[in-house]
């Protein structure tokens, strides 16, 4: 899998990737991630990006032609699968979409920041629009960060015990039970009996029932698809 | 504001901090956000922050004492309005969290790693448990960094412009209306005519009736409340 993030604002991006599950992906040669500096493809001598919005009001927005150059330049070395541009307004993000898009070849992530881009290279070069939640970030780089980081580590051999992903939250429409560790005893605070058992089938039940006491507590909307 | 951040991947969050927006409200004094190495409050030789889960099953869990460690000393220095800890199951981070939480005067934001933190450590230590939306990250710093970010940019005089942010998606349960930038003609993509008219009141009325017919035809549920 390979995953071109566009942003105006490459730096900002530069230790998410290269740190732990991220980094030891793209080492192992299962996830390639190219960040580019939307600024190469500047058309004017100021390097500009951004201008004033038609019609006024605060903010500015990203302007369609660096955008469109840097996309065509990708397409023409490989084909793509998706252009995503992020955006508060998009399809909401869950473990759904991401388990989709592990599977897909090659992604763009294009980063919008200040007001958002253009509206012309929404309509005209994106496939997808996609939100992490609904909220508003001062721009897509965080947003592109979180979508790459919950689709790699669903690519087999990313995690380095496979399993670990499917008894995540989601992934059966149940949030994750509770999970203890060492010491048995912590000032006062001890571990449920049931989990120091052995008892492998006592300790299954144990755990489904607290997925299912937890969701059906925190989110019971979950249960109902 | 003063957000402080509890990780056991301090590098990890280096660069989105380092940079534009968050950077700069931290120049102008407007937030400090500090990030604390969970390592530094390991107690054992080997400097060991997680352990295998009670139970069995895959996924190391995040041992209680470094946590509890390190929350300590945090504490012991000033009072904290929340402790969060970003967990998938927790409730959903929106605008409006974001606006309440923007309020507030310092802030924990504790990042789970691996399969999460011990469970004691949430219910003796956690205030509030967040989720930025349904799906599963590699670790809770971007989730961390996300929060951050949407909660510092509603600071007064973090964003140039202040009118900025309450023109934003969600702010009043309607979408972003389109934006566009010069040129007005690229490659026979063109700019809507009533954003060149200069009549203020058209424009006005023109993006309203944009934001709620993308909000009716994308986000219905955003128009329910």
């Amino acid at each position: 899998m390979r995953i071109d993030i566009i942003t105006c604002l490459p730096k900002l991006l530069e230790s998410p990737f290269g740190h732990s599950i991220l980094q030891r992906a793209q080492d192992k040669g299962l996830v390639e991630v190219v960040v580019h500096d939307l600024r190469a493809y500047a058309v004017n001598k100021k390097k500009q990006l951004d201008d004033y919005a038609y019609g006024g009001g605060a903010g500015m927005v990203m302007l369609i032609e660096p955008i469109d150059k840097c996309i065509s330049a990708l397409k023409a070395d490989r084909p793509y699968d998706e252009i995503i541009y992020m955006t508060p307004d998009g399809e909401t993000f869950n473990q759904q979409v991401a388990n989709e898009l592990s599977l897909k070849g090659n992604l763009i992530i294009l980063c919008g920041h200040y007001k958002g881009v253009d509206e012309r290279v929404r309509e005209h070069f994106i496939t997808r629009e996609i939100s992490v939640g609904d909220y508003v970030l001062s721009g897509g780089e965080l947003a592109a960060a979180v979508v790459s980081d919950a689709i790699i580590r669903l690519i087999p051999g990313v995690l380095s015990d496979e399993t670990s992903a499917l008894t995540d939250s989601f992934q059966d429409s149940l949030l994750a039970p509770p999970v203890y560790t060492r010491p048995v005893e912590y000032k006062g605070m001890t571990v449920p009996e049931v989990l120091l058992s052995g008892h492998e089938k006592k300790i299954e039940e144990w755990r489904f029932q607290k997925s299912l006491e937890r969701t059906k507590k925190r989110r019971p909307d979950l249960l109902d698809d």
